[in-house]
């Protein structure tokens, strides 16, 4: 399970501040406590800076690898401030994210093409945001071969099929959990990857209903996640239904995670 | 999601002593605390007791049912025991279980074919308990029609694929999870009901994984479940589970449960 932790984005309230007040400390520290808890990549966004993004976000990556020792995922749709970012990351950076949109994915097809970067593939197209199974799978198809004819490796992209709120809709989830099952059976070398809060948008209680619907996902084959990876009881809810499914040979992981504390909470 | 509440099980020693005692209060307690947490059946073993099995399960079946308005799960492989049972049993009784070794499916049918029981059948043959999905699949395929040429309605079916410990080879769940997945497309009448506990044998922290064992499992078809239905976070996830995978119109029996504080534990 391949985690991106979410928590430096500046749609967040506490983080647009810290980003304003150049707090390179606090910054760190969010960076630091996500890779302590096990993210694998840390999210970095400065989306609502408009005309500062590209800068904002270089400093961003700079500051985060300073702390850590992982690869950021790039937060913006914006080629500009994507190639100002990478201009500074080392390692393999995610690109977050490309989708079938024409503007979209004509403007980052580049920056990508022929690359070892990761990128996250929206299932998302000018027709708008899909509702059912097959509408996503479909668009899943075309962003997939599209990427592929221009040598991304299919290992290196991740499609996210995008939740949206049950209480919309009541069968949203399960279009949503059939989506990763299909695109898990048609691409077994593409990974799935998805931020999943929206499931639970209007409702109460969402962290619990949250974790919940993780758990699903895992079952039906998605093998990523952009979480806030401070959720202690949603992160041993991962190790556990990851050595449910069959990812934990001997049930290391999930002995190690005991031994570590990570189900006290 | 139907729930059977497993608690009346002589295999408990608690509820062996309470037996052993004739003690009507105790007992009545647990089938009403079970009934009161949302058991739709209250299951009752008195396997230990040989030679007084029917005589017990009769006397079971009636103190229950005088304090809960619920059917009976009638929990044993003895006919004689269940027909003592069920002739003081009111309403529709669940047989638990019928499996598809000869003996055992020989000496039940006469009880259930062609009436209107609901049936627990087990994925187990005389080859032995299956280990993988394949396995799985073909012992609910030949037990399913076995029981519907004996007009054995297909909606009054519940297959069981048995869950095996992960400890014992880490891809246990994931062969029982996708053979609840198989049956349920495969046969979209019949209906697919575990006892999950064994999942997490010889591991630390088993509730958690059972809850979220649980959670894989609705994911991926399941509408029963044989549980302690007073594990309250159980009970719970159950009820997240089944409003994300759109069994909940308008999400209000999650809304109804939140309200109630089944979300507090």
């Amino acid at each position: 399970m391949l985690i991106v932790g979410e928590l430096i984005n500046a749609s967040r309230k506490q983080i647009a501040d810290f980003i304003k007040d150049r707090n390179v400390a606090e910054i760190q520290k969010v960076a630091k406590d996500q890779w302590e808890a096990g993210a694998d990549y840390i999210d970095v966004n400065a989306g609502i800076f408009v005309g500062e993004e590209a800068e904002l976000l270089r400093w961003l990556v700079q500051i985060v690898q300073e702390v850590v020792d992982a690869p950021c995922s790039i937060d913006s749709p914006d080629p500009q401030a994507i190639e100002a970012a990478l201009s500074v990351h080392k390692g393999i950076a995610m690109i977050n994210s490309i989708s079938l949109e024409k503007e979209r994915f004509e403007k980052l097809l580049p920056i990508i093409a022929g690359s070892d970067l990761k990128v996250i593939a929206l299932c998302m197209s000018d027709e708008g945001m899909p509702e059912t199974t097959e509408e996503r799978v479909k668009v899943a198809d075309k962003l997939i071969n599209a990427l592929v004819q221009n040598n991304i490796k299919e290992e290196n992209i991740y499609v996210d099929p995008l939740v949206q709120p049950i209480a919309t809709n009541h069968i949203f989830g399960k279009e949503f959990l059939n989506a990763i099952d299909e695109i898990t059976k048609r691409f077994p070398t593409v990974h799935t990857m998805c931020g999943l809060s929206n499931v639970s948008y209007g409702l109460p209680n969402r962290k619990f209903l949250n974790q919940t619907f993780a758990v699903m996902a895992i079952a039906k084959g998605l093998d990523g996640l952009i979480i806030n990876p401070l959720d202690k009881e949603m992160m041993a809810r991962i190790i556990a239904a990851e050595t449910l499914i069959g990812r934990d040979l001997y049930c290391s992981n999930y002995l190690k995670a005991y031994r570590d504390k990570k189900f006290e909470f």
